[in-house]
């Protein structure tokens, strides 16, 4: 595995641009992402499990349980397309049409994407717009992989990228992805987005089939606010510009594409948590003995997702009392008398729970772990084999300046 | 129903007191109350679902589930005597065992609760000191039932009591309450606590029923901060004094009962809302036209447990948007499209969403609307004929600060 730069433009055959169209009223922030594919790429997707779901969302559902190929990516933010109604799935088919109108390829071979503020309609005169005079300015440079990343944040305060090289029947492999965060340009609830394209030939269902394991390793384990935005969604384009032998099966070359792809997705994953709406720390639970990894992840998203547990990080206090009590609630059934809990920061290590029983830590070293960015908690139970790590962030004064904004 | 003043006291033969025994190291925070029947009363009680159970949690649920006549309640703030093992269950025998000598009663007729600080052992001979010089105060006035709900706060702002009085038979009847809210000395975890003392006479079983039935709607229906806490009860001392024909069945006289009963829940149960963590308003969610009960309260309770529309009320947002996106992630099966949401503080109402279409709304009355304290949202399905009310609070800068603050 091989960390390269180039973002989504990695593999062969995708370019993209990101511009300023004036959904955000704002000159300086961009808007809009384009991206696209030489090839058609077959696509695999998972979105928000929330009722209420996004028109954009329900356009890419039905792309992806038709198994269409995709060739372009259409992602807007600032403005999130939920809540609008017939209004809202017009808008959806509108983008598609001048899509496909410029990019010469089918309304129904475009992913659209959208995230902002809900329940008001896009000016989708101005997206139109923007589509007609930006997509030539594709381009498959680094650069031009920044601006899609950069366009498609909102309250993010940075843009996420990676992408990696691997090598399947001696012919080069390349991954990338980008993805967004937490954000809102109107007062909002955070929206997830993740894109990952890659030049491997690969069958379509297996695709899927692996995009679904991973997202319970990955996206599915970290949490910001504990809000399931109606926009969530992860799409995975592969256009087998490549030109390995194309993969049918769980055989050596899957693995080595499993391997690189969950790389790609924890990182993402990773990164939106680093970003979190106003963290300042990256937190690291790492669950051991649970009876199953079900029953481990369960503790650990218990655990990063309790509002009394990230504001005693935001405090740089090492309550575990908090710990054991998320625990308690997550629904899962263990012995609290022989769970182990410890901090480290990688350096310095304290036991704060040994076997249920509270331990006399060194108040000194605890403050010298907790007052970094990242901390890592290991807790260890005695019902199983089975472990799970979750990541999370703190609850800090600027989480409520942020979300507690006027809209106006 | 007559209000009336007197609190725990105010039914017959009850008897309390509040005092400083210096569990909380301060002077001025009262951390002892000890209330007493002169007759033995029968007790129902619900305990914390969390399976971290503090020791006295362990120790009541014992006395409950034998049926066991009580006569005292010795409830401490400060220390939680949670995630203390074998230690905090010999703790809270010390204390039972103290209660008997000094009240001439049994160990097992003593129901103990503590709240605060997690995982450290009580300072058990300043509590068994305290309950020997002080159970001489024990007094059955106004002031008495005062120091006690005074004794058991720990960051409430205020203590929380009520009083009725019923007829039954000819004869008055009266619930006296007192609950606690969120709170810590030391940052620690929410801590929900409520004892109502009545002088009815009630067959036990009936009694219980009554209290998990009416727990649905009261207790299990407000959120601070989404924390289910270790020590988490409420506790009913009926002592028969009241000399009512004793009720056996749900016939007549039972009703009576249950609408003051519920009616005392409910007000301390929204009480602790009101003095949330940090809460600086207090929000009032109908839920009308669910297709069952539990979903209806499944939606209410979704709404004011999302951290996005807790803080959207402290920015006084009309974010109607995520109160959507938190019923889209409840569980919940609805049609957003038959949605319905307005806004009211009894005075002015803003409708912002009428069967999932927006409404421009007037800015200004959404203001003066969402400025108020107290704001209710009223929102309709189509989806049957079930409703429900839950209570919340908004989530502020000093929610963060009281739980974010250094252990020292």
């Amino acid at each position: 595995l091989k960390i390269i730069s180039g973002g989504i433009n990695s593999p062969k055959g995708f370019s993209s641009t990101g511009n300023f169209v004036g959904i955000k009223n704002k000159i300086s922030k961009m808007d809009l992402a384009i991206v696209f594919s030489d090839a058609p790429a077959i696509a695999a997707a998972v979105f928000t499990t929330n009722i209420v779901k996004a028109a954009p969302v329900l356009w890419n559902q039905a792309i992806i349980s038709d198994k269409g190929k995709v060739q372009a990516m259409i992602i807007t933010s600032g403005n999130a397309n939920a809540c609008t109604g017939e209004i809202g799935i017009k808008h959806t088919e509108m983008i598609a049409e001048q899509a496909s109108e410029v990019l010469k390829i089918k309304p129904k071979e475009v992913i659209i994407a959208s995230t902002g503020v809900i329940g008001v309609p896009l000016p989708i005169e101005k997206i139109c717009d923007g589509i007609k005079t930006n997509y030539l300015k594709l381009g498959n440079s680094e650069l031009d992989a920044y601006l899609a990343a950069e366009a498609i944040m909102t309250t993010d305060t940075y843009s996420k990228q990676i992408a990696v090289e691997i090598e399947i029947d001696n012919k080069k492999v390349h991954i990338g992805g980008m993805a967004k965060g937490s954000g809102m340009i109107h007062p909002n609830m955070a929206t997830m987005l993740s894109f990952i394209t890659t030049d491997i030939d690969i069958d379509q269902a297996l695709l899927q089939k692996l995009l679904n394991e991973i997202v319970i390793d990955t996206y599915n384990m970290i949490s910001v606010d504990g809000d399931t935005s109606t926009n969530d969604q992860v799409t995975v384009l592969a256009n087998g510009m490549a030109e390995n032998k194309k993969i049918t099966e769980e055989d050596g070359n899957y693995h080595i594409f499993k391997s690189a792809f969950l790389h790609v997705n924890t990182y993402l994953a990773k990164q939106i948590v680093h970003d979190g709406e106003g963290a300042t720390k990256f937190i690291t639970v790492n669950i051991e003995g649970a009876a199953s990894k079900n029953d481990a992840q369960k503790l650990g998203k218990s655990i990063i997702s309790s509002n009394l547990v990230k504001t005693a990080f935001f405090g740089e206090d090492a309550n575990w009392g908090r710990i054991m009590t998320a625990m308690g609630y997550s629904g899962v059934e263990f012995d609290p008398e022989l769970v182990s809990i410890h901090f480290t920061d990688n350096i310095s290590t304290i036991d704060v729970l040994i076997k249920g029983k509270p331990i006399a830590f060194d108040e000194e070293i605890a403050l010298e772990i907790l007052k970094k960015k990242e901390i890592i908690v290991n807790i260890t139970l005695q019902e199983g084999d089975a472990s799970a790590t979750a990541w999370g962030c703190d609850l800090s004064y600027d989480y409520v300046k942020i979300n507690g904004d006027y809209r106006t």
